[in-house]
């Protein structure tokens, strides 16, 4: 792309940057900002390096937060001995997004993937081990992904449970709602056969 | 979506006011920055608000510019006795682009479209008509979308410089390369047979 402003330029390059971002949709982006008043344009830039500087993580549960312990984390309302452990920030407010859940989190940060170079220890494992033994935790809900990397995780954080009276499950894995059962893999579609619920609970729930 | 920061939700709500970008793809964007040094947020800040205060557009052909006059404009290697009349500078972008192009611009900022309240008194139609009778040009290349409010803009235009001798021209259309013929639209087939071209003329293009 042939631009006539080396400022217009540096401006595109920076947001395709960022992912899922090629050049003409930065183009369209900067453009657009161009046209809104200047105010609005420093108010925006303001508010990224505003988030940047002062957001803040957890420091129980790893979760983004505005202070040293996360919204989620300080509220009273919510059953604190209950963990959902999920991968990243990203779970967490799908999952909150639901609004059915009423417990705490915990963010690993990730899943073991050697592969990728990924191991136990640069997740936030030995944090959650923490909890569960200081933390009165009555139960542990894994919610992640459902691949070897996610099952590989579950393994292992399991095994170093193992001493702890806590209960541990994960999310149900099957046909998902709207789906069509042609459409399933076999995998998901095994698991859902092996995984069957009495009809009274199926029928039972929201 | 519920966030537990504050900070965060603002960002997100920042990035999904520009034009194409939803919630999911903000809160993508917004925690990609997280991640990023804080060096970098801060200058992906201050490129944009440097962008947005100091970009000018050149008095010459409303094109954006670094200073008063665009570097097309000031570039004397160009045919600045050639005008592209274009709607907008992305338009500009995408012909510069191609590299084949050696003239000049004018950027009208739009094109006449009474439906949308825009007259020709909002575009830039009378500084066009300026610069026809006082610099030199041979030729006007229109180069706008083919549609109703394009050819009105063409029209009402080539009214207004009816008594100079200026060549006036518009960009080809037809069949696209690499368009199939029986997907073209009736008007588009249409006008390239109307329009067509003798087979030397096609051939020896480059």
């Amino acid at each position: 792309m042939q631009f006539s402003s080396e400022l217009l330029e540096k401006a595109v390059a920076e947001f395709a940057r960022l992912p899922g971002i090629g050049k003409k949709t930065a183009l369209r982006l900067v453009l657009n900002l161009l046209q809104q008043d200047g105010e609005r344009v420093q108010q925006f830039a303001e508010t990224l390096m505003r988030m940047r500087q002062e957001v803040k993580f957890c420091q129980r549960c790893h979760n983004v937060a505005d202070g040293d312990i996360c919204s989620i984390c300080s509220n009273s309302m919510r059953k604190q001995d209950l963990i959902c452990v999920v991968e990243n920030i990203r779970d967490v407010i799908a999952i909150e997004s639901t609004q059915q859940y009423n417990g705490s989190y915990h963010v690993l940060g990730g899943v073991i993937s050697p592969l990728d170079g990924i191991g136990p220890d640069q997740l936030q494992i030995d944090s959650l081990v923490a909890r569960v033994q200081k933390e009165n935790v009555q139960e542990l809900i894994f919610a992640l992904n459902p691949n070897i990397q996610g099952d590989t995780t579950i393994y292992y954080i399991q095994k170093k449970l193992q001493s702890f009276p806590v209960k541990i499950t994960t999310i149900a894995r099957g046909i998902a709602f709207g789906g069509e059962l042609e459409y399933a893999d076999e995998m998901t579609l095994a698991r859902s056969i092996s995984n069957r619920l009495p009809v009274e609970s199926y029928v039972s729930r929201p």
